[in-house]
């Protein structure tokens, strides 16, 4: 039995958007998953009685704090034992439940991860990513878009053997291809980071390296299916892709890939590089968000990314 | 009488795309400007003929020479003396032209501002700016866009004065807005760079600094009009606005935003901090980007930009 651990009390419309999405997951989720929700037990089932749910959809674990977006993460990590993501963890670790996923306090979760979970040994830095729909009717993974923002290049050529593990174990990609964000393509080409980061990503033999791609390329889906940056630029290019999308949704403009851009298909940002499957979900998820997150979630537990990157740098 | 130096020979579509453009030009310039043409004489004149433009229209001085888009662009300088490029400087360098503008190599053109015109005392970094427009019908200047790809916070701050005389000078803003590039709004948020750049700025009283700007408001006109930045995250930037515009406009999406974002509207990118004016144009341009570089050029010397940075910094 796969079970995929939800906050319950995670974002900005919870638990209700949490509690909806998680009953649309549950009719898409694998016969041998179930999904385990943490949270204020009452509140919960009021919602699963109001939306005709039967109580045995899903696991409750009852909780009685909640870290809010204002709290210090790693003071109220500390002094709220009892909160839904501080027991979340908890289960993690005692291998209860097989993943853990919040739209939530990010900087909480993040906490969690380091302070329990713990990153994998041998990874000198954990990520998380962003999968953006290409124009091609794929996907693109960027990663890092905002853990480490002053990246080695070192930290660089192992988000590529990251990448790549997930890209075949997630994006069920063959022989996944990853490039280096460059601001040229040429291998001469970029800062002091990147022109190190080629050098040592060029004589990896961990994965398919292509070679250096722009950002004006990166959502055709032609160069490559994972793309490796410092966390600064790679937030910088998913909040840029932000703009763009809440402009065409301000003008009006219909089309398909605008349509796609919509974070609520992407549900949620794994943490990548650590012992267990965590995701962190947009803080002002929806229902169809959540959902998508729960699937995701999903996805990470049973590729097994995390046994997969522990055998690679035993 | 102000003397607008354009390379005639530079440009994938060079002569006749800069030739034309340049004839679009000379009618919109002022009554004291006129544009003196850098390249082959016999061929422009060919071109001036037989689009029935009267020859008077431009001073023509004629060079045997063109460092191509393959050449080693400190070698070809050095080189080929009698090149366009080489000849445009030497007369920028005698004064007897104000300003020099090519669409031709990047490399070549540096490398002539380095070497003759050089940077102003006191300037730490020259930088590369690019002008967007901004969705409710104003613009945005972001500096550095690619010359400077590993920042250090001082040269950062100092990009705020630059582009705070470029704003009030040329984009005619009484006070301009200067913000910093950062992956949150919180001034405690970014990497090492841009956290020490914050705190410089903030104790800057050169400019109006209105703190951080995040990717996703940049192109809002919201909150700044000028944003400065590492030249690889510049870079970045532009070539993902690039990327956009190009996947708009094969989805033949209409949008009075995206028609802007047309690099043909934008002309040239100023080099700034360098002892006279200097432009480099897209190296596809069209006589229309032409007869925009041309204009900006203009509009560029016309700000004596250069004498008030000396002044400035002296």
């Amino acid at each position: 039995m796969t079970k995929i651990g939800i906050d319950a009390m995670g974002g900005d419309y919870a638990p209700q958007a949490v509690v909806s999405g998680a009953i649309k997951a549950s009719g898409l989720i694998g016969r041998d998953s179930k999904i385990v929700l943490f949270g204020d037990k009452v509140r919960i089932e009021e919602i699963l009685s109001r939306e005709n749910c039967p109580p045995d959809t899903f696991e409750i674990v009852p909780t009685t704090e909640v870290i809010g977006m204002g709290d210090n993460p790693s003071q109220a990590f500390r002094q709220k034992p009892d909160s839904s993501i501080a027991v979340g963890f908890r289960y993690l670790m005692e291998q209860k439940i097989d993943g853990f996923a919040s739209a939530g306090s990010t900087g909480a979760m993040m906490v969690g991860c380091m302070c329990t979970v713990k990153q994998i040994e041998g990874i000198i830095r954990p990520a998380i990513s962003s999968v953006i729909p290409t124009i091609d009717g794929g996907e693109v993974m960027l990663l890092d878009v905002g853990l480490n923002v002053d990246c080695k290049p070192e930290v660089l050529c192992q988000y590529g053997t990251i990448g790549n593990l997930y890209a075949q174990g997630v994006m069920h990609k063959e022989n996944p291809r990853i490039a280096l964000l460059n601001i040229g393509e040429e291998k001469e080409k970029g800062n002091q980071q990147t022109k190190a980061a080629y050098e040592m990503m060029e004589n990896c033999h961990d994965f398919n390296f292509v070679g250096n791609i722009e950002a004006k390329h990166l959502f055709s889906g032609e160069v490559a299916d994972v793309v490796v940056c410092d966390g600064f630029v790679g937030n910088t290019i998913i909040k840029q892709v932000e703009g763009v999308y809440s402009m065409a949704l301000h003008d009006g403009l219909k089309n398909s890939y605008f349509n796609k851009l919509n974070y609520e298909t992407v549900g949620g940002t794994p943490v990548l590089g650590i012992n267990a499957p965590v995701l962190i979900g947009h803080g002002c998820s929806s229902a169809e968000a959540i959902k998508n997150m729960v699937l995701q979630t999903e996805k990470t537990i049973k590729a097994q990314l995390d046994s997969k990157l522990r055998e690679r740098f035993s």
